[in-house]
């Protein structure tokens, strides 16, 4: 029953590195770690936020084996597996799905703008036969301002009709709630994400599925807790809090402000290295970050 | 004399592919050789046209070799090596340098967008350092539309300062005639190449470097004969007559029209594998392709 709800909360976790750029693994699990324990029922590995698309394939597949040899239940997981190019999908999908995961996050190819559905249905078509797993459950990541291809809905509708037994929900980053809230319901059992915790709330009210947000891995404890109460209770107070602290996040480069908080809040310098093309916030965001959110009395737990 | 005349038209060159989707080397060999015989002075391998971003960084140094290997002159080549993890463009860049190439083209890293020029300095800085060669030239590859990652002129001059002995020049692919005028002669020495022949005698009477574009594996032989003769007599009704032509292909998608051009004037049909997300166009799109060139009396050599 705990673990039923709190699944409707997904982090989407940083990636710590290390002073040579590499993945600290080690630490890696014990941040995924510590999330599954404040309530997530799974993390996401390798979306946006954890600076999947600045790392080559090699590095990627090394580092899930890594959290899985540090113990992480690769049942928690779901793993960003969308590149590009269709052989690095294949592959580093059909390696999350060969050790033990079983949900994956895929983006769309998005080097090439303005394709047709025709070749992004062909695209997933080709993965799935590849990867030939039955027990997988795929997710399309919708993310049109970080990507420029959108999933449309009839391309969602065509890829059901085939694959729907693997292909199971979406994670909406578009930030748009018209958006999310038409893709709800307009397919049987398939799970829409809100790819902020800002639409928590109404995407439980409106049977969706819950969220996956990179702001999590600082608001899980508010964010669960919503998921927890929300049939019993009033939790519109909690959500508007809760909202109040995106908002603010939105308003700064996410990954550098999101290391930049857990470095200062465990005070460890290494939380903020990070993969060009991002690096740290300037001292003048990090102290108008700090101002702001010392406004609304952020805090979160160790 | 012929030879530097020439360079300044420059065919990103179609990537031939095999049934199963592979790279067929040999083909491609062919192809490359062709465009160089039909007067280009370099060929780019994997730029946007080669469909680069829907190869693996094993497929894209194996093809390199290939071609290598069956005699293309790594002189008269330039090679598009960059990817969105830094890592794949050290390791595809390194290996056209070790490999006797000396221009490569380099897109910024294109996942993440609204990165600040401080992160895409060191992005290049970093590559710089690791790939050492000192008889390099990068060019630098602007192309917003496709990875919505522009180049801004304070980054450029701020590259330039510290590497400029080996970021060289910029292709412009935005299509934006008024960008492109303003980086030619902002920065001395730099060559500036219009990612489209519509601006071919533009770019030479501006005192830019020429052009890199898609359409040249079809349009070769106008392009080159312009450059011939720009400087003795008035092209300009040749480059009206270029200009119809391209301005008629940039209706269509790029990578199914070229390669659907290639496969009806060889009646090959190879020459319409692609990788997804492209695809052949449809019939109703060839028909009206076929009629819009044959009111402009397009042909080209074989």
């Amino acid at each position: 029953m705990f673990g039923m709800g709190t699944s409707k909360v997904i982090a989407a976790s940083l990636t710590p590195l290390r002073a040579d750029l590499g993945i600290d693994t080690e630490f890696l699990s014990q941040h995924i770690g510590w999330l599954l324990k404040q309530g997530c029922g799974q993390v996401l590995l390798f979306g946006t936020t954890g600076e999947a698309n600045s790392f080559s394939v090699d590095e990627r597949r090394a580092a899930l084996e890594g959290i899985l040899d540090a113990g992480i239940d690769p049942e928690r997981l779901m793993v960003g597996t969308g590149c590009c190019a269709l052989p690095d999908t294949v592959s580093l999908t059909g390696h999350a799905l060969a050790n033990g995961v079983r949900d994956v996050l895929v983006l769309p190819p998005f080097y090439y703008k303005n394709v047709s559905d025709d070749g992004l249905f062909v695209y997933f078509d080709r993965l799935l036969e590849r990867v030939g797993a039955n027990r997988m459950q795929l997710f399309l990541y919708h993310f049109p301002q970080m990507t420029g291809v959108p999933f449309s809905h009839s391309l969602i509708e065509r890829l059901l009709a085939v694959h729907g037994e693997r292909i199971v929900g979406l994670k909406d980053s578009s930030g748009d709630w018209g958006h999310m809230e038409r893709l709800v319901g307009a397919f049987l059992g398939f799970k829409v994400f809100a790819g902020t915790e800002r639409y928590l709330l109404r995407m439980l009210q409106a049977g969706g599925a819950g969220c996956i947000s990179a702001t999590v891995n600082v608001t899980v404890g508010r964010a669960v807790d919503i998921v927890q109460r929300w049939e019993l209770e009033d939790v519109s107070a909690r959500q508007d809090d809760l909202s109040r602290i995106r908002a603010v996040l939105d308003g700064f480069p996410m990954i550098p402000t999101l290391k930049y908080l857990y470095a200062r809040r465990h005070d460890r310098y290494q939380w903020q290295y990070m993969r060009p093309p991002h690096g740290p916030l300037s001292e003048e965001e990090a102290a108008k970050l700090d101002s702001q959110l010392k406004s609304l009395d952020f805090s979160w737990p160790v």
